[in-house]
């Protein structure tokens, strides 16, 4: 391999294995990079070159602790085709399947990860806001009309939002289907700003089916709509890249139905890589995440290794927005401003609504706690 | 709501709570209802109608065992806008990142989970099977040319193979293109049909990116193929229903990275539900699984839940072939189809090139050992 190092033909992947007392870990290690490529035994390959060539080549195993291993493999990329859902499947297709294996990161450069198109400056650029968090809310409940949401949004937006996006699980239902609901809520948000001067930026979720990708995307185009919510693993992960190439719209992802890759703690794929970088390196330019106390499981080092994701330094990649979210209230944002630094998209959804029923005094309030310094 | 049961406007979805001591197993099935649509606590939710139309309605929980309880919720299908990323979204969406809540059963009828085109029947009319387990290999390894790919499913034809499949790492690399692979050995296995007056079919994998979707799929139109391997959580599950809708391919689906769904015993989805019955709703003709005994994780338990997935009766849903794989060999072939059954297609892919190096002697091995009566 002529640059194992993952800045050239290469690309690097770091699992973390747990192994049960008696597995040889060389032997483990050997058996991924077959898993992950050619799927047959050493001694099956005919071909030398494709030995060379296709199987992955072990950089480094380190222990870390008791039966914990931390293994570095590098693969030509050619193996991917520089395609993201053949990057995936040799990254975690297979060995999702087996135990004991935790994929904890990446290093690669290709054109299927060009990271955020906007990333951290270009959204406060959007929004006009530098120097404090952004503030977003979520429109809901599902099952309200068009005109309710509108309406709430008109109100939301007065108030000064940065960014107002839909609740993830409107999508495009018989109450709100998606293009009545995306034409009054932008047309509300636009008018809002009209009257405030302001920069609220309205990200309705995109979740079509296949069939309905191009036109739903045309609509928006159409409207004037900034940005977009995406659920990559609803819609598929290649719909982020996808939407990244067409690098039209601002990308907030959200993590919906990826939790399962997270439950066991020497199995899966580790939050910071998954909901950070990885999101990060597909096109989010904001990640939204459950943040520590909340309604969800991660805890504080979780949600600072995906800030990390986010937000560290990547050559040639820029940097994104961390979106903590899930059960947050305004009380919150002081130690999450302290903890987190102000480079960051504080989602307050139901707690929003529970500080005032007038959405309007609801989101000054918002607005107003993020803009004194700490 | 007017029907509860899930034969009409609801369906069901049944899950296994593992709650910690002191947890409200009643209150905690009342936030899953609440937390899948409207997001939002129930004093918040200014509408009655949503309350009544929207959120989950808790059918039944019911003790299994120690801290385990079986909770069934129906929603409107009107939640999921007959869409299957929303709907996706509503059974195991946010909640996937929650800790003690597997998903193990769905029941309910949409134009969205229309179920196989061909089926069990259908399939074996295609290859012209009948009274025994169908016999499949995948091409590999991934480096090999299009040309060396073809001379292998030549002679793997010729030995009477009823499925000749790409592994699922084939994609699109430079090694072996998508087009130039599919032209070569699609020709390979027709001539072999030829000669034999066979019916083998070959399944390329198709893994497109999106943009690549439409043109990788009129290539295989055109050159007269009829299935395809399909990685839902590689491409997108929508990818298989967007498939089954045009009606024209019968569906083999691969696990690849669903593995994450199943590590923790407490939390995520159900095997037998995920790659039996579901995928087989969303229009698999076929579904690979890692068979007990092979190189993964599963046990027997799970490996006869995703038979009976795949071919349980279900009303107005065809059965389909759960399809064994994973590091079988031709010896497990007789105790296979004692504990399975005849109603399934045994992969072999690494195990039968090691059982002779001469393809069409394998194959031909191969297919003995599916027509001897047991």
């Amino acid at each position: 391999m002529s640059n194992p190092h993952g800045n050239g033909d290469a690309f690097i992947v770091t699992y973390h294995l747990h192994l049960e007392p008696g597995i040889d870990v060389d032997q483990f290690a050997r058996n991924i990079c077959l898993e992950q490529t050619v799927e047959l035994s050493d001694d099956l390959i005919v071909e030398d070159s494709i030995r060379d060539r296709v199987v992955g080549k072990i950089l480094s195993i380190q222990s870390r602790s008791r039966h914990i291993y931390e293994l570095k493999i590098a693969y030509q990329w050619q193996v991917a085709g520089h395609e993201l859902p053949q990057l995936l499947n040799v990254l975690f297709g297979n060995i999702s399947l087996k135990h004991g294996i935790k994929w904890v990161d990446f290093e690669g450069q290709s054109p299927v990860l060009p990271g955020p198109k906007f990333g951290l400056e270009g959204l406060r650029k959007a929004v006009q806001a530098w120097n404090r968090p952004l503030v977003c809310t979520a429109l809901k409940p599902m099952g309200s009309s068009p005109n309710v949401l509108a309406e709430m949004a008109y109100h939301l937006a007065l108030g000064g939002l940065d960014i107002i996006k839909d609740d993830h699980g409107l999508a495009n239902q018989p109450f709100a289907p998606f293009e009545e609901r995306v034409r009054q809520v932008q047309a509300a948000v636009l008018k809002a700003n009209r009257e405030t001067g302001g920069n609220t930026l309205y990200f309705p979720n995109f979740v079509p089916q296949l069939d309905d990708f191009s036109e739903q995307l045309a609509l928006c185009r159409q409207l004037g709509i900034r940005g977009l919510l995406v659920s990559p693993f609803l819609v598929g992960l290649d719909m982020i890249r996808a939407l990244r190439a067409k690098g039209e719209f601002i990308l907030m992802a959200h993590p919906a139905l990826s939790g399962g890759y997270f439950g066991h703690p020497h199995h899966g794929i580790e939050p910071g890589l998954l909901l950070g970088k990885w999101f990060r390196m597909m096109g989010a330019d904001a990640s939204i995440y459950p943040n520590v106390g909340g309604r969800f499981i991660f805890d504080l080092d979780t949600c600072q290794a995906i800030n990390r994701g986010c937000r560290e330094s990547l050559s040639h990649i820029l940097p994104a927005f961390p979106v903590p979210a899930g059960g947050m209230s305004l009380q919150q944002i002081p130690q999450m401003r302290r903890l987190y630094g102000d480079d960051m998209i504080i989602l307050i959804g139901s707690g929003l609504f529970r500080e005032d029923p007038n959405l309007l005094q609801a989101a000054r309030k918002f607005r107003l706690a993020v803009e004194n310094p700490l």
